[in-house]
């Protein structure tokens, strides 16, 4: 059969996602594998076998799949028909399609909170907008298309009647607003054995322009109650989807202190990115023990830290050259990690940055710090 | 010229000292290259540009080297000669190829620190036999030959003058024995501005039959002033060895509490393994920071550790399975890292395993249990 004996095991994608995947596979003896249409992408050079391809299309997941002993995936717009058949040939899927085809519909979605009493602003299912229109006493609301939005594309706010004509005209859902006190973030893991392991709450900081995260910090300023609640929901979210992997659950606390979910991605996730250096195991390491069989690693974080993305920006496009390393290298207990993308441009996350220090003050100045300092920029031609 | 503008570097050799800088440099914008005869070495799947040959051979390192900018080293048995032709060409070596060839001639070494007054042993330069016989006043001592010796091979224990029959007929080193007290490493780190950092040292433990080491403690065990000393005569060799890049000074304090350099590696080195979990800046990070002109990063350890080499042993040789992986990474804090070699064999490192903790007995009894729990096996056909 094959020539090796370690378990192989399949990225869809190689993005940053499967680049620090694969980083943390060094340890382990696996055989890993990739696929992705660019061969020059941030992923391709780090793994045992690299297949050209696309993870939307049913035959070239299929094909890649059929003799992999494992497969996870960095984005969840993969083909799910062709997971699903991997699947019922018996290959281990983190996390299963099930799971994958509930999160990245909003509906769906949705549904799955209220279904197991995950506690998630009130909403309604809208059609048409027509339908939508029928709710105006619903505002202020929040409209999410069903399918295919991603990072502030498909997403409407409704603050009043007049916004009702910027609706989509399409499945969605109508989703009350909810007062904001704090955007905050799970990394939960759940093994093949049902055990389930929550990293501590982190505190994100939104770009209100690109929706990109800005600043992420490493224990969120929550009070005991609230942190284990939030730890407490994220583990009843990973649970509920009965499938072993790593789940970013994004949650609210509102201004009247209840935590309700917002969205879920079921896969490590840029909101664990700080969990490289800031925690015992990182969301990376903590993949592969559940892929493997292994017991999970330790959650508990070792100092606090702030996590910053290293996004493109105006007017830089093109071949990228970072401005700043030098000097943000020079930042005590700073760690760098630039993607290997070769092109910037705006809104492309390019890196990201994490800082560990003891005072929550101190790593948030040093974190804007950080921000105006180290930058993708395209140098003159000479 | 090049298609990309990101700094090219290359590796001589791709065993797991490569593997790890590897992990370590896909932080980086750097684009890697290794050379090695086995494209099934550990490293090999872990570089942007693998080519194989023979790190030896004048020619294989020539072509390997003159399109890069910079090179470092895995291994001191490389060509050296080709090292010094690129150096003249401009290309930046990590170490310089003069580091090296004082550093792989025991007799260049132990004058290399007579010259710069870092105390080690006492010695006299022996070139056969015959002349050897003449310093049979000066036992106990330790005969080692000049070039060639690695892992044990090349050294002869002169305990009394009956053991002279078995010293070296060639240009060697008759070193005066040392009362051992302690074995202690310190890792230092030289970059091209001249700033030199030494990570805290740490304690050896060597199994005296195949002389690799077998448990590693950092901190060591030292008072705080002999803690000091061997870290200042560290950064001295680093210093007088003239060449960026990083070292292991490997040190005896004797019975009436001399620190006395034993032999330094111009390289990393496995007593610096543990660095990657349980230092802030690992001592391949610190290589990369060095080789990219990044300022040093912080040297200071997290939690004490403990660090123990997966060695084979006999009966089993051929293809391996790892035994008891599982169960090791049960236990709190603790770090797995196999090489990915495909055979084992009696003596070849498999792997290493680092554990973090706060007291120094826990760490003992536990790593004990991990060398006898997690083994290098071959499993029998089916």
């Amino acid at each position: 059969m094959s020539q090796s004996s370690l378990p192989r095991i399949g990225i869809l994608g190689g993005g940053q996602l499967g680049r620090m995947l694969l980083q943390a596979a060094a340890n382990y003896p696996v055989e890993t594998h990739v696929l992705e249409n660019d061969p020059e992408c941030p992923a391709a050079h780090l793994c045992h076998h690299f297949t050209r391809g696309d993870i939307r299309k049913e035959e070239d997941v299929y094909n890649f799949g059929k003799n992999l002993d494992g497969l996870t995936i960095e984005i969840e717009n993969v083909n799910t028909a062709a997971l699903e058949r991997l699947e019922k040939e018996g290959l281990r899927i983190f996390p299963r399609p099930s799971a994958i085809k509930t999160i990245r519909n909003k509906i769906l979605q949705k549904g799955f909170y209220r279904e197991h009493k995950i506690p998630s602003a009130g909403f309604f299912v809208t059609h048409s907008l027509e339908e939508l229109k029928t709710h105006e006493y619903f505002l202020p609301a929040v409209h999410k298309i069903g399918e295919g939005g991603y990072d502030g594309r498909g997403v409407q706010i409704m603050a009043s009647a007049k916004d009702l004509e910027k609706g989509f005209d399409q499945p969605a859902v109508l989703e009350k607003k909810i007062s904001i006190q704090k955007e905050i973030s799970v990394i939960v893991a759940l093994d093949r054995q049902g055990r389930c392991t929550a990293y501590p709450p982190v505190e994100m900081i939104v770009d209100p322009v690109l929706n990109l995260l800005d600043y992420q910090f490493c224990p969120a300023g929550l009070d005991k109650n609230s942190s284990r609640e939030a730890a407490d929901i994220a583990k009843r979210v990973a649970i509920n989807f009965n499938s072993p992997g790593i789940y970013a659950v994004e949650m609210f606390l509102d201004k009247e202190g209840r935590i309700l979910v917002n969205e879920t991605a079921p896969r490590v996730h840029n909101s664990g990115h700080h969990t490289i250096e800031a925690n015992h195991c990182s969301q990376f390491d903590m993949l592969w023990r559940i892929m493997l069989d292994y017991p999970p690693g330790n959650t508990a974080y070792i100092l606090p830290s702030v996590m910053i993305n290293i996004v493109g920006a105006k007017p830089y496009e093109g071949q990228v050259h970072y401005s700043g390393l030098e000097e943000v290298l020079g930042i005590e207990n700073c760690y760098v990690h630039i993607y290997g993308k070769k092109q910037t441009r705006h809104g492309r996350k390019m890196g990201h940055v994490t800082l560990l220090g003891e005072k929550r003050e101190e790593l948030i100045s040093k974190a804007k710090k950080i921000k105006e300092t180290l930058l993708p920029v395209v140098l003159p031609v000479k």
